[in-house]
């Protein structure tokens, strides 16, 4: 049993089935198979756009990407300093997409309007990586989400200083989700350039959709995703990924049962005293301070990560195979630990 | 039906069941998982010889990791003037792994000792990207074989150059095949520091490894691989592939039918009078020189690719499912333009 | 009449006659002639310590140089966020150093032990850019210096936390005067890896030496500063400007000179009521706030740079050739402002 | 006494005379200051057209500058395999300016048009580095110049297939003096995009300045160039060299001294037997292969380099201070080197 990551799930028997029914005869690659366009004529029509996607293998490229097909090389990207761009993706965006990323302070992993301006400073001067893109992670990497209302002020505040708008949607879906919003209402709503579309944490083997709404220049972009080593060959199996996961709601199953169980869990540690749940749950992951003496104990059933080394700061990630059986089983755990610390100093942090 | 590349080729059978039987129940990620332990194991068996191996997604991830690892930013790599390296890497070689390539004139694809002592010039010039790796393409990219005394004498003028020795081998089991030779014979005779080791034009659905045996430091090895974003989160499902195709002479199995398929045509092709054949087939692709007229009439039916627009010469690739039929079919089809040409001077070139 | 920046002011007259002195007759280049040799000797005499020295054009060059020089792809760099090397050298420590630099909340400038320790988290985490320099910009870009005691409490959190300890040392004779320390004196109790020596803003005309005192590896730094575009070919040039730098104190003389005029311009702002001077002067700037229309007037004397566009912090910076005379004027300019705005609505902020 | 290189000399006296007298008072930095506007304004009429122009320290800066400007980060850029930009820029043009660079193999250092044809393929194709720039050497690194009608095939030859154009002149006024022909009508009948403009070796103390005729986008290359550690601070000082240069013909007195010296050498040597010249004579380098034994004799009075280790040909480099001297005495020293072998085996090669 994990809370570890949505990445510890298997694929979606939807998908698995997929990619077995692609498996048969030759196709073209590259982009050039039939099941390709098909995805990707069926993304347009989920989006309610026509955008340009290129498949990717994972999230960091699908961002590295993203983020150098809307710079130039001497231009920075405004992010959380929470978010996974400026936690978790070593040092590509800068060494690859060749961006400086500026990490923003933000409540809850939320970025707001109020704090963007002054890093707006220094227009044109040449010794200033110049502002260019906003990326918003949606949902955050803090298990939260911004409202519609906070993302069209970011967005238009972005819109009015000229900086592109890039959405880190590594678990997009969930978002859509809690927000109860078609994925055609929120882009009629949000303006937006370019979405990193995320797969692998939504129940597919592997693979990303960078969808390109606008860009400087589409052109370079098929070179780019070669140069930064993420040109699939076998397309067909991306794209019978993207037509499963889009097809018969299987994209809306996946996000409803992993923030359900997400906040089954929050609703059941609310029951639990003295427990500090730092942040709204709003998609698939609880953040949960802990004793440090309960960890150990309490990843030998359920594994999970410790999100700061310092507090103790924990992150339970739900997926769409989590049971209310393994939701229930964690907090007896977490009850007998709040009952056996009562008595024990040991277990006191 | 086509020729246009192994890449078109379905995943093998074997393969898709392992994925199937590998995706059940959550998983560790990134390398964690038991799958992964046991296909790095068997590999180990495999090549003989304690490795450190690496999943990326491609071929092109396989080879900058690689080079990567074995350089320091200011190193050149000796490759050959027709290798993928030089021509199909976009400038993933030079940007990303920050090397200079050096392409050096071959004979049928194959690098020739004598060749390169001359590159060896100005050791320790700042001015000067200094020699430090030489890549060796096995099979090479037209199709040729180093035979074992050929890669003997290069890796002895790398290994007493101080030349680290990287293997492209996105082929590499069609080279076993050719050579007669087992993997833990080859590298047993022939010194090797990293083989990109090639999955998906074998019978794979994705990925690659990066076989490691020596390295100026293993450790940054994990740090690149994120930066060039190829670290898989869903190990099991690479380890997967490496485990079934590995297992149950599967490698050889794919090997030896897509190279007996090309043998097949190039028999065919020899009792074809008036076509230029310029290289010996030894791997799965053929090359064959065409009177422009009859590219696309052959196109029709079977694709392949143009390798160079100048000459017309042309690429033909089996794969896994290449039928003799096909091949059959295909010479007949050459038959009928050799005939026809005879009458009808718009089709000579 | 500038208090632009150092940069503005001419040339020391005894670096410019040691520079007409070394243009006699040729010499070898590329660092292999008579005086770049007795420049070193002597940088090592006034260092007190045996360190390789490294001539560039410019400080972003000394300081991507050091970086590159001790990181190796895959490192972070601590530093503090008001330092030149986060705000003002573009993205050139991310994208030709390959760094991730982590902008840390200072003191007026000055980095502190008690904050760094949460950086130092994940050590070994393939998805986290690893920790490997403490860089300190001595004296800062606030203008304000460490303590031989901070600089002792930093440089051994660094030593016990495997960190390579960096100096930018733009306008190192600054600081060294403020401490009241002699270069050996101050090698000899701080731990320092590379130093970026300055002097472009100390009375030459271009260039800086990076100070080699420890690295990872030495060999590949020279190849580094060919890479980046900083390899002089007439080093006798670069030379000449270091010995008279170091040669009868003229280091010294300079460095006195415009800290005692910021000095000066300090204590007589602090007669002057209502102004904000937020950080101690230790070195040859001074930083104040001023009320926004009180900018154009003032600066159509005496130049300087808004600091912030946001707060109206302006930066005054002394140079080796300011007069006492200039800053009386500045200041008799500024309490001519502050009775004027006291009957002079539009003169207020 | 040096035939090493036109680094070895002095700077000219008037240009010195120029950083003299530019040494007074303050002047605003980064390119703001009256001096730098004048050497422009000055520039543009020397080449009887408006350009751009941006001081650099170093001919790489230039080159690598250039590039950078012209092309997008998946370019190739077509070259003489025994360019300087090919064989002594380290990997700066690869690894910071982002571009592959494709050897072609040249007469006398010169490119042909009929040998560039066939590195025009596979334009966008995704795999392969698309060609953008063309970019010659004038003079060549051989001391050899492309006649205006090579120029002209040359630059056509690019603008039909929409390459860009770079002049590497790190000893332009060397080309102007051969061709006999006014910059002004230079830039009349050759079409050029970027242009190095050498300073450094045509008696500079430091600098170059790259001139953009034309480029895709003018606005981003002053970060490029401060990204690349190249934007001087205190530009008075190129800009005094670049006027004095420009003005009273120095640039003129400079190419015709060094090339006469290089023409007496050349005529001298003819007259002595058995010696090989291998190239033509039509800049300041003249090139001759050397039996072995006699390098080190031969060097001990003038020192030179060794072209290739392999074949010991060597490169004699005169400038603006050679005097005919110098070369009489050379050739005096050759004659009796070829008297002795005529007795002494040990000097046979």
């Amino acid at each position: 049993m994990s809370f570890g990551s949505d990445n510890h799930a298997p694929v979606h028997p939807k998908i698995m089935d997929a990619l077995q029914t692609a498996n048969e005869g030759l196709a073209p690659s590259y982009g050039t198979d039939d099941l390709t366009a098909e995805a990707q004529k069926l993304l347009n029509q989920w989006l309610g756009k026509k955008a340009s996607s290129f498949f990717v293998y994972n999230g960091t490229a699908a961002n590295i990407l993203a983020l150098r097909s809307l710079t130039q090389g001497f231009h920075s990207v405004l992010c959380s300093q929470s978010s996974h761009l400026w936690n978790d993706e070593g040092i590509a965006p800068e060494a690859i997409a060749q961006v400086k990323l500026i990490p923003i302070p933000d409540h809850h992993g939320k970025l707001q309007v109020s704090s963007l301006q002054k890093y707006l400073q220094r227009l044109g001067d040449q010794h200033f990586a110049q502002p260019k893109v906003l990326s918003l992670t949606v949902p955050t990497e803090l298990g939260t989400c911004y409202s519609m209302e906070e993302l069209k002020e970011l967005t238009s505040f972005a819109r009015a200083h000229q900086l592109w708008i890039h959405i880190d949607g590594a678990r997009f879906a969930n978002a859509l989700h809690f927000l109860q919003v078609s994925p055609v209402d929120f882009f009629q709503q949000i303006p937006c350039d370019i979405l990193s579309f995320g797969g692998t944490k939504n129940g597919w083997m592997f693979g990303e959709t960078v969808v390109v709404f606008q860009a400087p220049d589409i052109y370079p972009i098929k070179f780019f995703r070669k140069q930064f080593m993420n040109l699939p060959s076998k397309t067909r199996y991306l794209a019978a990924q993207l037509k499963a996961y889009l097809q018969d709601d299987v994209w809306k199953e996946i996000a409803e049962h992993s923030c359900a169980m997400a906040n089954l869990l929050h609703h059941e540690l609310q029951t639990i005293p003295g427990l500090h749940i730092p942040y709204p749950v709003q998609s698939n992951a609880v953040f949960l301070q802990l004793p440090q003496p309960w960890i150990k104990v309490l990843r030998s059933r359920h594994f999970f990560y410790v999100w700061d080394e310092e507090t103790f700061l924990c992150r339970l990630m739900m997926n769409w195979t989590t049971t209310a059986e393994t939701v229930h089983d964690f907090c007896r755990e977490l009850r007998s630990l709040v009952s056996k610390t009562a008595t024990d100093q040991s277990l006191v942090r």
